[in-house]
């Protein structure tokens, strides 16, 4: 099945302790698409600016990302300029450009309505409603969120939480969401909102999944020794996780057990991401090396009692 | 099989942002002695001065935990007090009083020299290297330590890694004794050093552990929503992890699939300690509970593929 996937694409300038990159390609809904498309078919709604270079768009339409929602239009792309602390855990923003994203309305082509998937990838609460509001019965809705939402659209990112089945978002958000700074608490209070499941991202320390029926996964991080660039890592999980969805639920149901294996693929997903600046390690992954890594995720988490 | 546990005796206060408890039970050895007793018998080493109250001496010896080598000497028992932050994560040391143990020299009785498995619970690496120096043949060594050892007894320290079997410590201090901020680094780091297995122990987030053979184990914490007391939760995991591979040990190999049973049940007593306290909940943790706990565990962190 296919997966709608709605969100900001951007160029970017990073910094990390060792390194220095312009004009990146980045944005919630380029990470999410790339990584979702390694499972199922795409469609892609976003914008960008008459500057956006051609490769870019190149990369998206190789992959199986149907680029009829992506709006071209006059002006600049987005832009955003970030910089990684020693540890690179903890950024700092260094400049935003909106440019051509400021004006932007997600308007769904109409082959696009009844896509039975939907990832609203990181962008305003309000424009998430928007999406939604065009969709025709989607089989699954999940929605990625951030720190700045919760600050200036918090009402509407609760009215939100209602129309989902799933929201991603770390432990920071969750905590700053709810007034709880037990994630076991916090997850408690977004799923009394509405949503069916609720996942938590803690970076490094992996990911927990929690069910409305009190369900509970916790998924490790894939330990890595080497981090270049974490920008897009959420937003790739949240690509992996809904192309996953969408590919095993062509034949099953979704329970519990699909989102646990959906959260595996989207952690593998993220841990080949942050491998490299932008989307380079993203887009060269084949299918044996996810293969291989969502197996030793397995390896490592499994235990026997004697 | 037995366990020898070597380390503090300590009466505590104890403060969190909502409770207050003076003269409380503490120090590395009373914790993971009665964890440990839970599986296999301990043969105890600690020093407390006469003011020790008596029902604590009871206490230890109501479980399996014999007292020939506890020191009760003229002068006070060890004090400390303590204050946790409102996260329950961060804590400052209010006062030490170090009084009798300022002057221990953990001698072990000639009946203890043969123990089995060795826990060397979180004391002075010389007085750990002193213990090493008088037991014969021990199958299995283990070491906890703490932030002030790295900074004040390195040297001591590192020796001491080439003596044992398993280290315990948390994250902080891995990445203090290595130079290492990514924990992967920083656990191949001190396998080069000498031992056979690190653990690193993230407090909510799990516990790391890594094999010299490139073995890997994540485990998850257990998920609480209340959390009274973290005091002990190190000592008490290293407790439990010693005292269930000395019982499984009886009729097995200790090979990696053995020490990560080992650490889900110290995670499993960790999490009991947590929710009370002192060793208030940790004393009457039962079999029953233990058993459903650790199930728990694996039930939320197996996953497999459709």
């Amino acid at each position: 099945m296919s997966v709608l996937i709605v969100g900001s694409i951007a160029l970017d300038d990073i910094k990390t302790p060792v390194e220095e990159h312009p004009n990146l390609l980045g944005g919630s809904a380029s990470y999410a698409a790339v990584a979702a498309a390694y499972f199922s078919p795409v469609n892609f709604v976003g914008i960008v600016g008459e500057d956006f270079p051609k490769e870019h768009i190149e990369l998206l339409r190789s992959r199986r990302i149907d680029l009829e929602g992506l709006q071209i239009v006059p002006g600049k792309t987005f832009r955003w300029s970030g910089e990684y602390m020693w540890d690179m855990n903890t950024r700092e923003t260094r400049s935003v450009a909106l440019n051509v994203f400021e004006h932007f309305t997600p308007t769904l082509p109409s082959n696009y309505k009844s896509t039975p998937f939907v990832l609203l990838a990181n962008i305003a609460p309000d424009l998430q409603h928007h999406v939604l509001d065009q969709v025709v019965k989607p089989r699954f809705v999940i929605a990625d969120t951030m720190d700045l939402w919760i600050n200036i659209a918090k009402e509407s990112l609760i009215r939100l939480l209602s129309r989902i089945d799933l929201l991603i978002l770390n432990d920071g958000e969750a905590r700053q969401l709810t007034n709880q700074t037990n994630l076991v608490k916090a997850a408690k209070s977004i799923l009394a909102l509405g949503p069916k499941y609720v996942a938590i991202k803690k970076g490094e320390h992996g990911c927990l999944l929690f069910g409305a029926g009190g369900e509970f996964f916790s998924c490790p991080a894939y330990p890595l020794e080497d981090i270049h660039d974490p920008t897009g890592a959420g937003d790739t999980f949240a690509g992996g996780l809904a192309g996953i969805l969408a590919r095993e639920s062509d034949s099953e149901t979704i329970d519990f057990d699909a989102l646990r294996r959906a959260v595996v693929f989207g952690t593998v997903l993220a841990s080949f991401n942050v491998e490299a600046f932008s989307l380079e390690r993203l887009k060269t992954v084949d299918a044996a090396q996810i293969e291989d890594r969502s197996r030793l995720l397995r390896l490592m988490s499994q235990f026997e009692f004697a």
